[in-house]
C-alpha cells in the first residue's frame, strides 16, 4: 500500500492548520474546506503508524464545487424509529432511515440506512448472553468522510449494541460498510467490511473483510477473507488482474473498469435524482417496490415481493419472485429466476441466474452475447467475486464461486459444489484460494444470512404483518435538504434536527 | 356575513371533541383530523361573540388526502438569519424564509416569507421613538391554518417587534397577510389585511384592510379601507358584481371568476414543483432572478433587476427593467415598461402598462383583444381593483384607479389623477368611493411605499453591496420536507428543527 505512503510526517502535538491563510480572506467554501482538513487530520492522526496521508486522496476524489451541486434526503416512515440529527456537514444525495446523528462530516452520494436499526429494550443475544438495550440504536458518524459510501446497518457488534458508531475515518468510492463500527480508519475504493468492526486499520481497493473485529491492520488490495470462530476462508487477487478493474494512486481519483463501467452509466441517475416525485411506467405487483431513485431502463419485468432498492440500475432485466436488487447494483440483460439476492455493488451483466443465487457485495458478473453466463439455482457467488468471459461458462447449481473467472478453467480453479465443500473439516486449498476449518459450518453461516436477507427485504411476505423492505419501502417519504447556495458556508448544511 | 353563520351555538366550557370517537379506531390520518379539529374550535372561541363557525368551511376547502400528496420547501440562504422551527403540524407546498415557527398548524400551498425579519439591535421607529430589537424578529404560526395564504412580513407593529405572531386564526384560499399579526380572526377568500394587526376580527371576501389595527370587527366582503392618521378611503364593491368574482357558502368551496381563472392554469404549477431543479431557456440578465418555481410560458422577455417570485406566473410577458411580479401574481400577453409593481395575487391580462405603474393586490386587470386596456407611467391601480373590460381603455398617467371598471364611463367614476388627489383637504367623494383628510399625505403614503417595494425588491440595483430580492435569491436552495407517507400521521409532518 506505498500508494497511500505519506509524503510528509505528521508530528504529533505541532499540528499546523493548513487553512489559516485561509482564515481571512472572505473566500467561498472556507469552511468546507477547513471541514476537509479537520477530517483528514483526524485520520491522520488515527493512523500514525502505518504513515498514512490521506489528505491529497481527498482532494483528488471530490472537487468541493461538487457539494454545492446536490442535494441529500432523509427517508421518512413510520416503520422506522426517527431522529435525524446533523450538524456542521456537508451531504451529497444521501439517504438516511431511522435515528441518525452526523456532526464534522463529508458524506458524498453515500446510503446511510437504518433499517434494521435495534429499539430500545430489544435483546442482543451473543454467545449465549442477552444484552437488553437501554435505548434505540442509532448511526453515529463523526469526523469522517463517506465518498459514495453505502452504510447499511444490521449491526452486528454486542460491545456498543445502542451506537453504531463511525468516527474519524475516510472510505473511497463504493467502500461498503455493512454492519460495521469503524474508527480512525482507511477504507480504499470498492473494498468492504461486513460485520467487521475495525480500529486504526487500513484496507486496500477492492479487499473483503468478514472477520468479526480488526485493529491496528493494514489489509492488503484484493484481499478477500473471511474468518469466524469455526472456519477461515482466503483468497487473493493477482495485483495485474486486479489494476485492470481497479487501482488508486495518490492524487488522482481511482481508476479502472469497474470506475469506466459505472462512470458510463451516472447520467441515468441525475434524471431520477431531479424530480421530487417519479412516476414511470412499469408494472409493480403485490408487495413489491422499486425506489423512484433508481434506475430502470429498456423492458424489465418484475415479480411479487420484488425489491428494487434506490440507485440499483435495471436494463432488460427480468427479476423473478421475491428477488431482490440492492442499492449501487446492476442488472443488465439478465434473468433472475427468483429469491435472488444480488447485494449491493454487485452487477450482473448478460447472465440468467437460476433461483436462490446468492451474488455477494461488488461482484461483477460480465457475460456476453457469444460468452454468455449461466448460474444453477442455490449457488453462493461470493462477495468480490470478477467473472468477465471470454467463453460461455455454466456453474453447477449449489456451487461456490470466488475470485478471478474468464473461462471453464479458471472456474474449475475457483469453485467448489456446496456439497464438498460441506465434508471438509482442516485445511483445504483450491488455485489460490485457502479454506481451514468446518466447510459444513461456512456453507451453514451462507444459508442463514443469505435467508436472513430474503426474510428481511420481503421476499417472503405473504400480506401478513411482518413486512420486509420490499413491502415498507412503498410508503417512504424524502425529506430533501440543500446546502448553502454561497458565501463563506457553501456546500455546508444547515443544522438540521428532525424528531416524531 | 351571514354565509358563514353558525349552524350550531358553541357553549364554552363544554366543548365536545368531535373526534373522540375516532380515538380507538386505526383510521388513517388520523392525527390530522384531529389538528383540523382543534385549529377550528380554537378560531371559534375566539370568534365566539360573531357566532362564526369555521369547521364546515375548513372541512369542504381541503379533502385532507391532499395534505399528504405534496411537499413544502424551507429556503436557505446566507443572507436570512435562520431558524425554521416546525411542530405538531402540517404542509403543503409553502415556502418558508428566516426566523419561522409553526406549531399546532395547517399550511396548505402557502408562501411564507422572511424577507425583511428585523434582526437584534435593530431599532423600530415609530412616532419619534426608538425601541431596540432585544433579538431576531420571529415569525410565529400557532393554532391555525392558512389555505393558500401568502404571509410577506415586513412588519409594521411597533408593539412586538420581535415576534410576527398569527394565532388561533383561519384564512381562506388567497387571502394575503401581508405585514399584519393576526389574532383569533377569520379571513375570507382573496382578502388582504395589509400592515393591519388584527385581533378576534372576521375579514369578508375580497376586502382590503390598511387600518393599522382592528379589534372585533367584522369587515363586510368586497370592503376597501384604507386609514392613516391624516386621511381615510372608503370603496365597497357592489355584492352583485363582487359575486360574479368571488362567492363564497359554507361548506363550498370559493366559487367565482378569480377561482376559475387561477384553476384553468394550476396544472402548469404541477410541472414546476415536481422538479428539485429547474433549468429552462429564458435569459436571465443581470441583477435579475425567477424563481424556479415560477412558471414562464411563451416568448417572455425581463429586463435588468427583475424580480419573478415562486408561483407567479408569466405567458408572453415583457418585463421591463426593476419590474417585480409578485408571488401569485399572473401576468399575461402584456407589456409591462419597467419599475413595474405587480403585487401578490395581481392579474393582468392583455394590458400595456406604463413605466412605474402600481398593479396592488388582487387586483383583476383583464383587457381583450379587440378591448385592450393600456395604463399610463407612474399611475397607481390600488389593491383589489377590478379592470375587467367590454371597450377598450386608456388610463391616463399619474392616475389613481380603484374599484370595478368595465368600461370608460366606468373608469370616470372610479379614478382620479394624483395631482387632483394631492389638492383635496376633508371630505371628497367620487362614484362609490369616499375620501376624507389630506390627499396629499395619502398620494406621498403610497409613493413611498412603492418606492419602498422596488428597493426591496433590487429593482434600482447597480451591482453595489445593498442587493435587493432579486439579487439576493439567485442565491436560494429548498430544502424540501415532506409528511409520514401512511399511518394515524398519514399527513402530518415530523418536527422539524434547521439552524445555522
Amino acid at each position: 500500500m506505498e500508494v497511500y505512503a505519506k509524503r510528509f510526517t505528521i508530528r504529533c502535538g505541532a499540528l499546523q492548520h493548513p487553512t489559516n491563510k485561509l482564515r481571512n480572506e472572505r473566500s467561498s467554501m472556507k469552511v468546507l474546506q477547513e471541514l476537509r482538513d479537520r477530517i483528514a487530520n483526524r485520520v491522520n492522526i488515527n493512523l500514525r503508524e502505518m504513515e498514512v496521508d490521506v489528505r491529497p486522496m481527498l482532494d483528488a476524489l471530490v472537487p468541493l464545487t461538487q457539494f454545492s451541486k446536490f442535494y441529500a434526503f432523509y427517508g421518512l416512515t413510520p416503520y422506522h424509529p426517527l431522529h435525524f440529527h446533523f450538524s456542521n456537514s456537508t451531504l451529497a444525495g444521501s439517504y438516511f432511515l431511522g435515528k441518525c446523528v452526523v456532526e464534522f462530516s463529508m458524506i458524498y452520494k453515500s446510503d446511510v440506512r437504518g433499517d434494521e436499526l435495534k429499539v430500545k429494550d430489544d435483546a442482543f443475544v451473543c454467545d449465549g448472553l442477552k444484552i437488553p438495550l437501554h435505548a434505540d440504536e442509532e448511526i453515529h458518524i463523526k469526523d469522517s468522510f463517506l465518498i459514495k459510501t453505502l452504510v447499511h446497518n444490521f449491526s452486528h457488534d454486542p460491545e456498543s449494541p445502542e451506537e453504531f458508531l463511525i468516527q474519524n475515518s475516510a472510505s473511497l468510492p463504493y467502500a461498503n460498510i455493512h454492519g460495521a463500527p469503524v474508527e480512525g480508519s482507511f477504507l480504499g475504493p470498492f473494498c468492504t467490511i461486513d460485520l467487521t468492526t475495525v480500529h486504526d486499520t487500513v484496507v486496500g481497493e477492492f479487499a473483503y473483510l468478514q472477520t468479526g473485529e480488526m485493529a491496528h491492520h493494514y489489509v492488503a488490495p484484493g484481499q478477500i477473507w473471511i474468518s469466524g470462530p469455526h472456519f477461515d476462508f482466503k483468497y487473493r487477487y493477482d495485483p495485474e488482474v486486479l489494476s485492470r478493474y481497479i487501482r488508486h494512486e495518490p492524487g488522482k481519483y481511482p481508476q479502472g473498469e469497474f470506475i469506466n463501467f459505472i462512470e458510463a452509466r451516472e447520467r441515468d441517475f441525475e434524471e431520477v435524482f431531479n424530480a421530487v416525485r417519479v412516476s414511470r411506467e412499469l408494472e409493480v405487483p403485490s408487495g413489491a417496490s422499486v425506489s423512484q431513485y433508481a434506475v430502470v431502463k429498456g423492458a424489465c419485468t418484475l415479480g411479487e415481493n420484488v425489491l428494487v432498492a434506490q440507485r440499483a440500475y435495471l436494463e432488460d432485466a427480468q427479476l423473478g419472485k421475491g428477488a431482490n436488487a440492492q442499492e449501487n447494483c446492476y442488472i443488465i440483460a439478465s434473468r433472475l429466476a427468483g429469491y435472488n439476492v444480488t447485494a449491493h455493488g454487485a452487477k450482473i451483466i448478460q447472465a440468467d441466474m437460476g433461483e436462490k443465487v446468492f451474488v455477494g457485495f461488488n461482484s461483477f458478473l460480465r457475460g456476453k452475447l457469444e460468452a454468455g453466463l449461466k448460474v444453477g439455482g442455490g449457488s453462493v457467488i461470493m462477495p468480490h467475486t470478477i467473472i468477465d468471459l471470454q467463453d460461455p461458462v455454466e456453474v453447477p447449481e449449489a456451487t461456490l464461486v470466488w475470485g478471478f473467472v474468464a473461462n471453464a478453467e479458471d472456474l474449475a480453479q475457483n469453485s467448489i459444489p456446496l456439497s464438498e465443500l460441506e465434508q471438509v473439516k482442516g485445511d483445504f486449498a483450491r488455485g489460490k484460494m485457502v479454506f481451514t476449518g468446518s466447510g459444513s459450518e461456512f456453507v451453514q453461516a451462507f444459508g442463514h444470512r443469505i435467508d436472513h436477507i430474503l426474510e428481511a427485504n420481503g421476499a417472503y411476505w405473504k400480506g401478513e404483518e411482518s413486512r420486509g423492505h420490499a413491502q415498507s419501502e412503498q410508503d417512504i417519504s424524502f425529506n430533501i435538504v440543500q446546502p448553502y447556495p454561497v458565501g463563506d458556508l457553501k456546500g455546508m448544511y444547515p443544522t438540521i434536527d428532525i424528531r416524531p
